[in-house]
Order: structure tokens, then C-alpha cells, then sequence
């Protein structure tokens, strides 16, 4: 099969589109698509201090590599690079080793911070310590309100504008259909705010991966040369995300361009719901400060569940 | 185990609430949900002329045996059931002869029309042509359509101001949870719309059996005595729907209340965006005169595809 832009052998092929393109023309598509999505959504400001999300894994370290092309465009803008040191043994260090590998590569500074320094317990020790107490949260909970939190607390010490997180369309797909399964609509609207409204205190997040399908982040990382680790988190196979994402893979199998439907029938309806939505309010955590709607931030409620504040 | 409202033998054990009932107190409580689902969200008039659109699946016997209890203490209201014959070879004939007998022995008067009678062609016949013409449609999409439109037109005949089907709690969700996947976000926002609004020529539909699952419709059928048919349509094995349905009861299963968490969701989504949804313009089909926002119905639109118009 030939490349449908420049005539050489194609090494990738868009079931959806019937679009066929070689190594250098499907690396370009994808640049061009994280360009699109940030002109499209206004995700960036010409001046913005990103901060970039970075585990090690293989969507953030492609996200790293063109945003930072990007923004060498963008020469008021500036980006660093923050990896968040959960404290998962056996599979923290791989991706500490490779935030650090590749931003340097990359010329991103990179900066690490860790939730033993920063909340005086490894995730690990906050999971036994939930078990002990037969707490019903899964250990992604913990994981994900810590990290989100540590990141905007050292993101505004950085004087950061903007978390850009690598979230790809498998992500946003998988999201979605989590809360919908839950019921949790409230989340699922609070997706959308998050991107754009402007909280006190609370960094905007952006997602510029969010239209690429998780396998093509892999192909592409395959030819930057990016490695990849193939560990996965020990808490990942337990979750509710881990069945979903199965069931999508599957189901995209059989309906090519299921995932991206998903994704755009809750941007459609997000939309819809933009246009009379109730200002919340804000107040800040009697603990920490965080900008938060109820008396106590998620994460020092979930700490204080623990005994651990 | 014991019923937990009169001490009887349990024969029923909801996982989500706790809560065990005996045979009797059982059948009380899902007739109790129906009234509960009527008076909730307004169903029916005090004088309505009800259409029931009977299969004669066990969801729709249970619908009739349940709305004509209901009904006999609304004397203004009229009950008719309708069974459409829709023309599915070795397979509607079973339904056709239990609509007949229940509605007889429930003391509701019935009416059949075909398919064949009214459009010239039998289901069987259309799918035919659809496959001779290389249609991309599924069976369900003739089907689905082509019987409401005929519902909807006897409706009007026999005087009817409200169409009941007996969609129960998983048709919801999978329909739900279909759209998304399909990216279908308008299909989804006209799922409210039907049921709450007035279109000129269009009978509104109404779901009383919304609310419970499928598998309490079942049980309930069984100590009604209501005849099972267990023979499924020729064509739904090969439908998105199938799939789907086979996707939430696993799920179901794992995560007791996803089908309700489902359902809520969208009603919650559908009740937000109701507030500001601009008025669709109705005109008529230019062939057949049923409302219809596009030049034809898509009924009249489906059959003009065939040649059959």
C-alpha cells in the first residue's frame, strides 16, 4: 500500500477514512492533530507557562516531544516538565528514569516531587493504610485526587498557566462511559469545566492528546524511538477503567470509530449543557487552602478518612 | 429468607436495596413502581384514551395486565390494545395469538394491523429488498420505523391520545448507552422529547415500565402465569442491540444498579438540556402527511429507498 500523500510504502492505515500514509506523513498527521485540537479549543496562550503532566509513560512522553516542538514557535512561552512520584514500588522508577531520559532529550526542564515529601506517605502506605481501615475507595481514587492536587499546588509555585495532561481519546472515551455507567453526571460535566473556567487558585487543566486514539500515540512512539515500558500499574488490573477499557477495544473492533463517537456525542452534549450553567461556588479547604465547593478539598478529606491529617 | 414487609417465604431478593418480598408483596411493589412512574412524570391524563402497544412479549402482557387494573379506577380513560403484524415469518404468529388471549382474558378490547395490509409489503419482504438492493440498514431500523409510523397513524384513527410501550429499565439503558456509542446525541435528546412534547399529529409515547428491569418484569410475568414465548426475533441476533444487551447484563451482574445509574444519568442530562432546547419546526411528509421534521418521513424516505413508494 502506498502513502496516499507522498507515494511511499505505507505503514499505517485509517480504517474509518480509508486514508493510508507512510512513516514520516503519519508522524505529521499526528503533530498537525495536536496542533488542530489546541487552535481548535484554545488550549494554549502564546504566553502561557505550561506545565506538562509527565509519568514516563508513552503518552506523555509523545506529548512532551511535540509540544515541545510547538513551542519553540512560541519563544514568550515557556514549558516544564513535572513528574509526580506516587510511590508505587515496582513501578514508579521505570517511569522516573524515562520522564528524566526524555526531557532532557527533548531540552524540557523536569522537575519531580513526590507524594512521601509532599504528603508524608507513599501511595503504597496510604492503600495499606485504607485497607486496614476497610475504606471502600479504590486505590486509583487516591492516586488520582492526590496527584491532581500536588500537581496544581507545585504547578502555581512554578507559576505555571496551564497543566496539559496527556489524555488521549481512549482515555476520554473510557471517562465518559465510567461515569455515565456510574452515574455520575456531575463528573461528567465538571470534565468540561475544567477545561474552561476560570477557578481562583486552580490551574486550568488542557488535554492537546485527547483527539488521537491510544494506538496511534504507540505508533508514534514506536518511530520517535520512545521506549516503551510495557509494566503496568499493580493497581491498574483491579479497576473499573481496566474492564471499560476492555470492553471499548473490543467494541471499536467491531465498530470502527466508537471511541471517537463517545467523545463527540459528550462534547456535543457538554456544549448544550455550557450554555445555562450554574456559576458554583468556590470556597477554599479549611485544611490546605485548595479551592474547593464543600468545606474540606477531596484530597484532605480522603487523608482525613485515613486518619493521616 | 423472609419477606421484609410481611414475614412470608421471600421469593425475591433486591441486591441494591436489601430488601426481600414474598410472592405477593412482590407483584404489589412493581405495580406500585408503574403508578409511581405515572404520577412522577405525568403519563396519563385522568381521561386519556390509551393505546397499548402489545407484542405480545411478556414486557408488553405485563403492561396491559398492570395498566388495566390501573385504568379501572378512571372511568373516563379508555384502554386498546394494539398488536402490530409486522410479517416476521416463524416468529410474530406466537405473539399475535398471546396478545389476543391476554388482552381477552384482561378484559381489553385488541386490534391487529399488518405491515403487508397497510404498507403492501410484510417485514419479510422489505428486508428482501433491502439486501437484493445493498441497503446498509439493519432489520431493526425497517422494522422500528415502519411500526411506529403505523401506530402512530391508527392512533389517530381510533381516537388514541397516548401510545404506552412497555420499554422497561434495559431497553432504556441500552438505548441509552447505543446512541452514545453511535455518537447519536440528537436520537438521544428526542428520547425526552417524545414523551413531553406536543407535536401536532404526533401521539405522544409514554413508558410506564421504564423504570423496571427486565429481569422483575420476568419474575412478575411468571407468578401471573403469563405464557413465555422463548423464541427470539429471527433478526435481533444480529443487532448493535443484542451486543450491547449482552454487555450490560455482565456488567450488571459485577456492578448491581450500572442499568439504573444508566438511565438516571440521561435523565438527569435530558432534564438540563430541556431547559433550553429550541422548538423543532414540524412540517408534513410529502407523501403520507405525518409529521415529520425533513421533506419525507423517514418512514416514506426508508420505503422510497426500496422502490416501494
Amino acid at each position: 500500500m502506498q502513502c496516499n500523500k507522498c507515494g511511499n510504502i505505507a505503514v499505517y492505515f485509517n480504517k474509518i477514512s480509508g486514508v493510508a500514509l507512510c512513516k514520516k506523513c503519519f508522524m505529521k498527521s499526528i503533530e498537525e492533530k495536536v496542533r488542530w485540537t489546541i487552535g481548535k479549543y484554545g488550549l494554549f496562550e502564546w504566553n502561557d507557562h505550561i506545565l506538562l503532566a509527565v509519568s514516563g509513560g508513552k503518552d506523555s512522553l509523545v506529548m512532551m516531544k511535540i509540544i515541545a516542538e510547538i513551542e519553540r514557535e512560541f519563544p514568550q512561552s515557556t514549558l516544564i516538565a513535572v513528574t509526580i512520584d506516587e510511590g508505587i514500588k515496582n513501578y514508579r522508577e521505570i517511569g522516573l528514569k524515562l520522564a528524566k531520559k526524555y526531557a532532557e532529550k527533548f531540552g524540557v526542564e523536569h522537575e519531580i516531587y513526590s507524594f512521601k515529601k509532599f504528603y508524608g506517605y507513599s501511595l503504597s502506605e496510604i492503600v495499606e493504610k485504607a485497607y486496614e481501615k476497610k475504606l471502600p475507595h479504590h486505590p486509583c481514587t487516591y492516586c488520582g485526587v492526590l496527584r491532581r492536587k500536588l500537581l496544581n499546588v507545585k504547578g502555581k509555585e512554578l507559576g505555571a498557566t496551564k497543566i496539559a495532561t496527556a489524555h488521549n481519546l481512549d482515555d476520554e472515551a473510557q471517562t465518559i462511559l465510567m461515569n455515565i455507567l456510574r452515574g455520575d453526571v456531575e463528573r461528567l460535566i465538571r470534565l468540561l469545566r475544567a477545561e474552561n473556567t476560570k477557578i481562583p487558585g486552580f490551574i486550568p487543566r488542557v488535554k492537546p492528546m485527547q483527539l488521537i486514539p491510544e494506538s496511534e500515540l504507540a505508533l508514534y512512539a514506536y518511530y520517535s524511538n520512545i521506549e516503551l515500558y510495557s509494566v503496568d500499574c499493580p493497581y491498574s488490573h483491579t479497576s473499573l477503567r481496566d474492564e471499560i477499557r476492555r470492553f471499548l477495544n473490543i467494541f471499536e473492533k467491531k465498530h470502527p470509530g466508537a471511541k471517537y463517537s463517545i467523545y463527540s456525542s459528550f462534547r456535543k452534549i457538554s456544549q448544550k449543557l455550557a450554555k445555562n450553567m450554574v456559576e458554583i461556588e468556590f470556597k477554599r479547604c479549611k485544611y490546605c487552602g485548595e479551592p474547593t465547593t464543600r468545606e474540606l478539598c477531596r484530597a484532605c478529606e480522603l487523608l482525613e478518612q485515613l486518619g493521616l491529617i
